[in-house]
């Protein structure tokens, strides 16, 4: 079969390699739709270490072409999502409530990681009743595919932000990950939700998915434009969405004491990330900095595509490009070079 | 001034009462709206016991007519929403996270209970700074007044129901609290939200506020119709917003092994509440059972009154009539009654 | 191999069955010591229904004698505790920090349920890497025993009860899971820890476990006398540990406003469990009723044994019969008809 | 009255001030213990800028001498413990959980910060009835004033660390607040507490207060001796307990992906705290940062003395040193200089 793989550090490319096999718990699933993902590049880039020949991708939707035999829920033919993440069930981290963790430090994250990933004609899902969920009918590939990373990462940034009714939320980059956290405000019942952005396409999204304010960074002072927009007080909740030292440290700034920063980026660079001092109360103030890990499995995947049955939120709207799997090449390059104001590239197969 | 009063058991109408005067802490409040509460029947029918020439009602806006010595936060011509709890903040139930239990069980309820209530031209607010929040000028009082109990109570119900994004949610009887109960869980992110009543208008505002189905529950088997719309799971969190003891086995049963029946009524008949052993998985399937008393304070008020703001819903669509002060005894007997499909009457002062 | 069985209702023996085999993640596992249960006696006596030559028993440690092709923490020889509860992990139950759910109502609850028990020289373990545990060597089989079920329900008890440090507990009914609800109480932080029971051999267990106060419901009102000891407050949180619809009433009146009642026995009679109304707060009253079925996992084991290897408890205090797995029909008997002043029966093979 | 002062930044000394009189919610407390604080060093030495004459101290028990006209629990005679932190508890902070953030960031810390403090014959205390507790006859002023501050913040870090029982936890540091993090951790029922200090006599009191393992960092590298004492996995939860950068940077090295910085020390210099890159699995392996400053209240000291009442612990091991009042320069200068081995200076009025 066909995939698309990183075939050393900085360089990407088509090649060939046999179709996966199921072991007696997993499924190999046929794919229909992907999306390409900001960490495809930073692997590309080499941010998890030297790859050779790894399929990339992690956001798939597709058919089920064979399961294990002791897969119970799911059989040929299925129209499936699979989780970005796809833990290890049974592992102590996930019996903590930390299956992301399972099997190490952000080991649930197996795709284009440490296993081939989903930029391929077919791919192998471990677990898989554990880690999959049957699309309903009226819901289409094209938005289903959101659910395996997107949805279930923003909407974490806003559920570890434990927004109560009411609540002011900042979401800092409205990149895909921070408009859903933006829209994750919104359905946990944030009373103001300020987006940070200075992309006019992004900010113009954001005020979709449910900001009341925008905030343009590049013609405001965040910090003092937030605490202007909530009173002096600081936010409830201040959403990391970008993954930078820099807007971390206007996270911890802008949020008020006794709330909490919760931060959804991956942290690239740097040997350290700094929390200012004085801001954070001295160690005293009472704010919470949260992390996570895209949350998976069946039944976070299943009230993910449920939001989207019940037509919460329309997530194709950031789809900005679509190419056919044969232009994966093209599609990668717009997608890694950010060209032409591009939120989210779909490939079809 | 004048007062609309339970002269004794089932016996209402008004009299004259002197103006109360603040101590250091309090605030006078000139009564400008004010919504009639099932609990004001409840209370005229004896279910706190003999009351003599007691100012009824707990749900009012108005504006600050004076202020005691230590009062902070608040001057004469403030406009204000008053909570129909008003805690004492200090005590050790508030410091627990219980304020409504303050002072003992159900303490915070003072209003029409404890003391006078807010069916005069004045009323009194213990802690002033604690307890009462100024509206917002985009905020309508005939909207505010909302937020005193309905609101506050209605939200606590998906609150206390630890719904998860995408979560399935019923919610029992949608009398004005059950559809806060209603509006809450759409705002907590439900991805199915049911609807239980049997009065047409009732369930129609249901559909408004948030409900994706809606039962009649004289038409169909409420269990069963549930179940059917879950695939045979249950709820993750049923509201039980009746204070039933028909509705609560419902409730029970309707609930998932380690769901949520969050229940927000006032329980006002029979020795006992039953619990159906067996849907109750025998004391071990983990549903938990959550009750509450309205939530008061400046910090709730605060934010109630900005999802007004912020028009994330419409209260005023449950007033169903409107009266004078005047009129109040017109007004008591068609909440009383509930005649002519009445959700909620409004009086204005 | 030789097997201990429920012939029919009512009926026990021995029987023989063929050494059972390991699917692709079980393990089988070789019986060196097993704890008889007072669920085994509700078992025998109809409480789940008719089941013909189940396999008695739950509660085992023994040494692992075969693995299937997909276990990867286990080899042949490895000395293990199993849980007595045996969760599908990959199910949206225990995805939703339910597993003792999985599968349905108590679905983990498996051994001499829905498969055979541990009453026999081998038994199979579904999913071995997660539902056993390494027994360290400095803890004997005859304490590690303890960990399948009674410490992980008791201490279940005392986390699902919320106690705060320094808070005030009172546990209802001082057989072994009632002990180590006690226990639990105590390692939690507990300031004030009440326990209630008639037997003398039982309190006195239960001062050595951590009870500060004893009352023996046959000379004193256990209400009353709570109520004394808290101030007049009732306490923060309630266990009941016995599974009778009386016990938990006086659970609910003597739980403060804002407590919890915790309750973790088997509610084996009657159609309803009744909760006091008025005690209850007409439903207002903030007192949480949280149940639930012992956890298991191995994570979970390996904490419960840690706490044995740091010597924090001793649970074979407990142990006041042993026997032969020969004689097991004489020790069901004296666990069966409580003879003896028993409080746990062990089995030796 | 005789008052021990920060004359300015840097100097100590004695001054003569007025009684101080109460407010209407008001108590004044006539001194009988206090203990020196490492915090009361900070403070002269500039740590929340200059003071001119500001009594110093906030660690006090004493007898009431005088309440306001609103006061209804204390009366004069009456042997109290006053908490360091006194907030207002009306203030939204306090409402949501956050008192000591009352009236601003660390708004509840007024003692020898915004006012007086407590090293005086007589000091004020604000809302008395919620800042301060009756002493059970049966527990000793001298063990009393440990709940003011100590046991309130030490055990505090074990609250927010979120320790499983059967968990494991590291404590780094010590000192009086991190002999009590370590006492807080056995409290709720750690299975491995790894006590990290240099000073012999500490490591000693740790083991006495309940670390099983002692890890003494002038001989040992603490991460290396975490791991190996984890099997390589790291702790659920990690204590900070000195407020230094590089502590810190161990906590997070040393916690478990899905566990808890709990960090309860005052950073008092740099401008940054930093967080590892890496180790904090950039920014996704879900390890929280809780941070926070000694809970006050009246439920709060209640609840600490019932834990003295009941001999949970014995704080007073830490007393090493005893000064009268009037030998206060003295007794400053062995807490500030750290002389003789010192833990906790005790002064008597």
């Amino acid at each position: 079969m066909k995939a698309f793989v990183m075939k050393e550090i900085g360089r990407v490319g088509f090649t060939h390699k046999p179709v996966p096999q199921p072991g007696p718990n997993d499924a190999i699933v046929r794919t229909s739709r992907a999306l390409i993902c900001t960490s495809d590049s930073h692997t590309v880039g080499g941010g998890i270490g030297p790859r050779h020949d790894l399929t990339l991708g992690h956001e798939a939707v597709g058919v089920v072409a064979e399961v294990g035999s002791e897969v119970r829920e799911f059989r040929p033919g299925d129209r499936v999502v699979v989780g970005a993440i796809t833990p290890d069930w049974g592992d102590p981290a996930s019996q903590a409530g930390h299956s992301s963790q399972s099997g190490g430090p952000l080991g649930g994250w197996k795709f284009s990681n440490t296993k081939d990933g989903v930029f391929a004609e077919y791919f192998h899902v471990n677990e898989a009743d554990a880690n999959m969920a049957r699309i309903p009918d009226d819901v289409s590939d094209d938005a289903a595919v959101y659910c395996a990373d997107m949805l279930s990462t923003g909407f974490m940034g806003a559920e570890h932000g434990d927004i109560p009714i009411g609540g002011t939320v900042a979401v800092l980059a409205q990149g895909p990950v921070g408009l859903m956290g933006t829209a994750g405000a919104k359905l946990r019942g944030a009373g103001l939700i300020i987006g940070v952005d200075a992309v006019p396409t992004r900010l113009k999204l954001a005020q979709t998915y449910g900001a009341d304010e925008i905030v343009d960074f590049t013609r405001e002072d965040v910090v003092e434009r937030i605490e202007e927009l909530t009173g002096g007080e600081g936010v409830d909740t201040a959403i990391e969405a970008l993954g930078a030292d820099a807007t971390f440290q206007i996270a911890v700034r802008i949020t008020k004491p006794g709330g909490t920063v919760s931060t959804i980026g991956y942290y690239g660079t740097g040997e350290y990330v700094h929390i200012p001092r004085v801001p954070w109360g001295v160690g005293m103030a009472e704010k919470t900095i949260a992390t996570g890990l895209c949350p998976g499995g069946r039944l976070r995947l299943e009230r993910l595509l449920r939001m989207l049955s019940a037509k919460r939120l329309d997530p194709t709207l950031m789809t900005t490009h679509i190419f056919a799997f044969d232009e994966m090449e093209q599609a990668f390059e717009v997608a890694d070079k950010k060209l032409d104001d591009v939120v989210k590239v779909l490939v079809t197969f």
